[in-house]
Protein backbone atom coordinates (compact mmCIF):
# COMPACT_ATOMS: atom_id res chain seq x y z
CA UNK A 1 0.00 0.00 0.00
CA UNK A 2 1.20 3.53 -0.81
CA UNK A 3 0.17 6.30 1.62
CA UNK A 4 0.68 9.75 1.80
CA UNK A 5 1.29 9.23 5.55
CA UNK A 6 5.00 10.09 6.13
CA UNK A 7 7.57 9.23 8.67
CA UNK A 8 8.96 12.69 8.50
CA UNK A 9 7.64 15.20 6.50
CA UNK A 10 4.64 16.22 8.12
CA UNK A 11 4.40 19.87 8.02
CA UNK A 12 7.22 20.30 5.46
CA UNK A 13 5.94 22.88 2.63
CA UNK A 14 4.42 22.20 -0.26
CA UNK A 15 7.79 22.88 -2.26
CA UNK A 16 11.12 22.76 -1.16
CA UNK A 17 14.48 21.80 -2.60
CA UNK A 18 17.61 19.03 -1.78
CA UNK A 19 20.92 19.14 -1.36
CA UNK A 20 22.33 15.93 -2.90
CA UNK A 21 25.86 15.03 -1.25
CA UNK A 22 27.71 11.88 -2.82
CA UNK A 23 31.04 11.82 -1.86
CA UNK A 24 34.00 9.05 -2.37
CA UNK A 25 35.48 8.60 0.99
CA UNK A 26 39.74 7.92 0.81
CA UNK A 27 41.24 5.88 3.29
CA UNK A 28 42.35 8.69 5.62
CA UNK A 29 41.03 10.48 8.54
CA UNK A 30 38.05 8.22 9.79
CA UNK A 31 37.72 9.25 13.61
CA UNK A 32 38.09 13.10 12.54
CA UNK A 33 35.64 12.40 9.43
CA UNK A 34 33.05 10.76 11.76
CA UNK A 35 33.45 13.46 14.12
CA UNK A 36 33.18 16.34 11.32
CA UNK A 37 30.11 14.35 9.75
CA UNK A 38 28.27 14.31 13.15
CA UNK A 39 28.80 18.01 13.78
CA UNK A 40 28.01 18.96 10.26
CA UNK A 41 24.53 16.96 10.92
CA UNK A 42 23.97 19.21 14.39
CA UNK A 43 25.11 22.08 12.40
CA UNK A 44 22.72 21.82 9.67
CA UNK A 45 19.85 21.33 11.93
CA UNK A 46 20.09 24.66 14.13
CA UNK A 47 19.88 26.43 10.71
CA UNK A 48 17.03 28.42 9.18
CA UNK A 49 15.22 26.68 6.84
CA UNK A 50 16.59 23.32 7.31
CA UNK A 51 13.70 20.71 7.09
CA UNK A 52 15.55 17.07 7.94
CA UNK A 53 18.28 15.03 6.62
CA UNK A 54 19.04 11.22 5.63
CA UNK A 55 22.74 10.32 5.29
CA UNK A 56 24.19 6.78 4.71
CA UNK A 57 27.23 5.64 4.07
CA UNK A 58 28.72 1.89 2.69
CA UNK A 59 31.48 -0.47 3.50
CA UNK A 60 33.14 1.18 0.10
CA UNK A 61 33.57 4.31 1.16
CA UNK A 62 30.25 5.90 -0.82
CA UNK A 63 28.40 8.41 1.12
CA UNK A 64 25.18 9.75 0.02
CA UNK A 65 24.21 12.80 2.44
CA UNK A 66 20.17 14.31 1.20
CA UNK A 67 19.65 16.96 2.98
CA UNK A 68 16.17 19.25 2.90
CA UNK A 69 15.72 23.06 2.94
CA UNK A 70 12.86 25.58 2.57
CA UNK A 71 14.41 27.80 -0.07
CA UNK A 72 17.35 29.07 -1.62
CA UNK A 73 18.14 31.28 0.25
CA UNK A 74 18.53 28.75 3.12
CA UNK A 75 21.24 26.29 1.09
CA UNK A 76 23.31 29.41 0.61
CA UNK A 77 23.47 30.20 3.93
CA UNK A 78 24.49 26.95 5.57
CA UNK A 79 27.16 26.89 2.28
CA UNK A 80 28.58 30.03 3.64
CA UNK A 81 28.66 29.07 7.62
CA UNK A 82 31.98 29.86 8.86
CA UNK A 83 32.40 26.33 10.43
CA UNK A 84 31.07 24.28 7.62
CA UNK A 85 33.49 26.22 5.05
CA UNK A 86 36.15 24.50 7.27
CA UNK A 87 34.93 21.49 7.20
CA UNK A 88 34.38 21.36 3.56
CA UNK A 89 38.10 22.15 3.26
CA UNK A 90 38.96 19.77 5.81
CA UNK A 91 37.23 17.46 3.90
CA UNK A 92 38.65 18.36 -0.05
CA UNK A 93 42.16 17.76 1.97
CA UNK A 94 41.62 14.63 3.60
CA UNK A 95 38.68 12.46 3.56
CA UNK A 96 37.35 12.50 -0.28
CA UNK A 97 38.29 11.39 -3.12
CA UNK A 98 35.64 12.97 -4.96
CA UNK A 99 32.48 14.73 -3.53
CA UNK A 100 29.36 16.43 -5.98
CA UNK A 101 26.79 18.69 -4.88
CA UNK A 102 23.79 19.38 -6.36
CA UNK A 103 20.88 21.64 -5.57
CA UNK A 104 17.65 20.19 -6.57
CA UNK A 105 14.33 21.64 -6.21
CA UNK A 106 11.48 18.67 -5.10
CA UNK A 107 8.81 18.55 -7.57
CA UNK A 108 7.04 15.66 -6.50
CA UNK A 109 6.97 12.85 -3.65
CA UNK A 110 5.49 9.72 -2.78
CA UNK A 111 5.81 7.44 -0.14
CA UNK A 112 5.17 4.08 1.60
CA UNK A 113 5.05 3.27 5.45
CA UNK A 114 4.27 -0.56 6.33
CA UNK A 115 1.36 -1.12 8.12
CA UNK A 116 3.34 -2.71 11.60
CA UNK A 117 5.43 0.45 11.28
CA UNK A 118 2.42 3.08 10.60
CA UNK A 119 1.01 1.38 13.85
CA UNK A 120 3.76 1.42 16.32
CA UNK A 121 5.77 4.43 15.25
CA UNK A 122 2.94 6.68 13.77
CA UNK A 123 -0.17 5.32 15.58
CA UNK A 124 -3.57 7.11 13.56
CA UNK A 125 -1.95 9.98 12.29
CA UNK A 126 -3.39 11.08 8.79
CA UNK A 127 -1.58 13.81 6.06
CA UNK B 1 40.20 22.45 -5.11
CA UNK B 2 36.98 23.03 -6.28
CA UNK B 3 36.55 22.18 -9.57
CA UNK B 4 34.75 21.42 -13.06
CA UNK B 5 36.33 18.47 -13.45
CA UNK B 6 33.86 15.59 -12.97
CA UNK B 7 33.80 11.97 -13.05
CA UNK B 8 30.73 10.43 -14.47
CA UNK B 9 28.40 13.66 -15.39
CA UNK B 10 30.84 14.58 -18.53
CA UNK B 11 28.31 14.91 -21.43
CA UNK B 12 25.06 15.21 -19.22
CA UNK B 13 22.82 17.90 -20.31
CA UNK B 14 22.49 21.32 -19.12
CA UNK B 15 19.26 20.65 -16.87
CA UNK B 16 18.46 17.02 -15.81
CA UNK B 17 16.27 15.07 -12.81
CA UNK B 18 16.75 13.16 -10.11
CA UNK B 19 14.78 10.66 -8.79
CA UNK B 20 15.88 10.45 -4.61
CA UNK B 21 14.61 6.73 -3.11
CA UNK B 22 15.50 6.79 0.52
CA UNK B 23 14.54 3.47 1.95
CA UNK B 24 14.63 1.40 5.78
CA UNK B 25 15.24 -2.03 5.02
CA UNK B 26 13.42 -4.55 6.93
CA UNK B 27 14.77 -7.59 8.27
CA UNK B 28 13.87 -9.48 6.11
CA UNK B 29 14.48 -11.18 2.63
CA UNK B 30 18.29 -10.38 2.45
CA UNK B 31 19.52 -12.19 -0.32
CA UNK B 32 16.14 -11.59 -2.37
CA UNK B 33 16.76 -7.72 -2.12
CA UNK B 34 20.07 -7.97 -3.06
CA UNK B 35 19.41 -9.66 -6.38
CA UNK B 36 16.19 -7.66 -6.66
CA UNK B 37 18.24 -4.34 -6.14
CA UNK B 38 21.06 -4.92 -8.80
CA UNK B 39 18.43 -6.04 -10.98
CA UNK B 40 16.67 -2.74 -10.62
CA UNK B 41 20.03 -0.90 -11.32
CA UNK B 42 20.66 -2.74 -14.38
CA UNK B 43 17.06 -2.24 -15.62
CA UNK B 44 17.42 1.23 -15.13
CA UNK B 45 20.47 1.83 -17.01
CA UNK B 46 19.18 0.01 -20.11
CA UNK B 47 16.10 2.98 -20.26
CA UNK B 48 16.23 5.67 -22.39
CA UNK B 49 17.03 8.69 -20.60
CA UNK B 50 19.32 7.65 -17.98
CA UNK B 51 22.25 8.90 -16.90
CA UNK B 52 23.28 7.60 -13.80
CA UNK B 53 22.86 6.44 -10.16
CA UNK B 54 24.42 6.53 -6.96
CA UNK B 55 23.47 3.97 -4.18
CA UNK B 56 24.63 3.64 -0.89
CA UNK B 57 22.92 0.87 2.03
CA UNK B 58 24.37 1.38 5.56
CA UNK B 59 24.75 -1.11 8.26
CA UNK B 60 21.55 0.36 10.03
CA UNK B 61 19.17 -0.57 6.87
CA UNK B 62 19.43 2.83 5.71
CA UNK B 63 19.30 3.31 1.91
CA UNK B 64 19.37 6.35 -0.25
CA UNK B 65 19.66 5.69 -3.82
CA UNK B 66 19.45 8.62 -6.33
CA UNK B 67 19.56 8.21 -10.00
CA UNK B 68 19.62 11.16 -12.69
CA UNK B 69 17.21 10.99 -15.72
CA UNK B 70 17.09 13.55 -18.54
CA UNK B 71 13.45 14.57 -18.27
CA UNK B 72 10.18 13.60 -16.37
CA UNK B 73 8.47 11.83 -19.35
CA UNK B 74 11.88 9.38 -18.99
CA UNK B 75 11.26 9.37 -15.08
CA UNK B 76 7.58 8.52 -15.68
CA UNK B 77 8.23 5.33 -18.19
CA UNK B 78 11.04 3.89 -15.71
CA UNK B 79 8.11 4.31 -13.35
CA UNK B 80 5.95 2.52 -15.11
CA UNK B 81 8.17 -0.45 -16.37
CA UNK B 82 6.53 -4.25 -15.81
CA UNK B 83 9.32 -5.74 -13.67
CA UNK B 84 9.80 -2.15 -11.79
CA UNK B 85 6.50 -2.02 -10.52
CA UNK B 86 6.53 -5.95 -9.54
CA UNK B 87 10.06 -5.32 -7.67
CA UNK B 88 8.25 -1.89 -5.73
CA UNK B 89 5.58 -4.50 -4.77
CA UNK B 90 7.52 -7.21 -3.20
CA UNK B 91 9.93 -4.40 -1.83
CA UNK B 92 6.90 -2.94 -0.02
CA UNK B 93 5.72 -6.60 1.33
CA UNK B 94 9.00 -7.54 1.93
CA UNK B 95 12.02 -5.19 2.11
CA UNK B 96 10.84 -1.90 3.61
CA UNK B 97 9.72 -0.58 6.64
CA UNK B 98 8.65 2.60 4.79
CA UNK B 99 10.38 4.57 1.52
CA UNK B 100 10.27 7.94 0.25
CA UNK B 101 10.73 8.46 -3.08
CA UNK B 102 11.21 12.41 -4.56
CA UNK B 103 11.34 13.40 -7.90
CA UNK B 104 13.74 16.72 -8.14
CA UNK B 105 15.02 19.27 -11.02
CA UNK B 106 18.33 19.73 -10.74
CA UNK B 107 18.89 23.70 -10.90
CA UNK B 108 22.51 23.83 -9.65
CA UNK B 109 25.91 21.51 -9.59
CA UNK B 110 29.72 21.79 -8.54
CA UNK B 111 32.24 18.92 -7.66
CA UNK B 112 35.56 18.35 -5.85
CA UNK B 113 37.94 15.41 -7.54
CA UNK B 114 41.38 15.39 -5.45
CA UNK B 115 44.24 15.82 -7.73
CA UNK B 116 45.49 12.18 -7.29
CA UNK B 117 42.55 11.15 -8.38
CA UNK B 118 41.70 13.48 -11.49
CA UNK B 119 45.80 12.55 -12.24
CA UNK B 120 45.41 8.83 -12.53
CA UNK B 121 41.54 8.26 -13.33
CA UNK B 122 41.03 11.39 -15.18
CA UNK B 123 44.30 12.63 -16.65
CA UNK B 124 44.36 15.54 -17.95
CA UNK B 125 40.39 16.23 -18.97
CA UNK B 126 38.50 19.65 -18.80
CA UNK B 127 34.91 20.72 -18.55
Amino acid sequence: MVTDRTLKTNGWPERYFAVIFTAQRSLSGDDIYDMTADRMILLAQRQPGFLGVETVGGDDGLCITVSYWVDPAAIASWRKHAEHLAAKALGRQEFYDWYRIRVAKVVSERSFIADHIVDTVEPQQNA
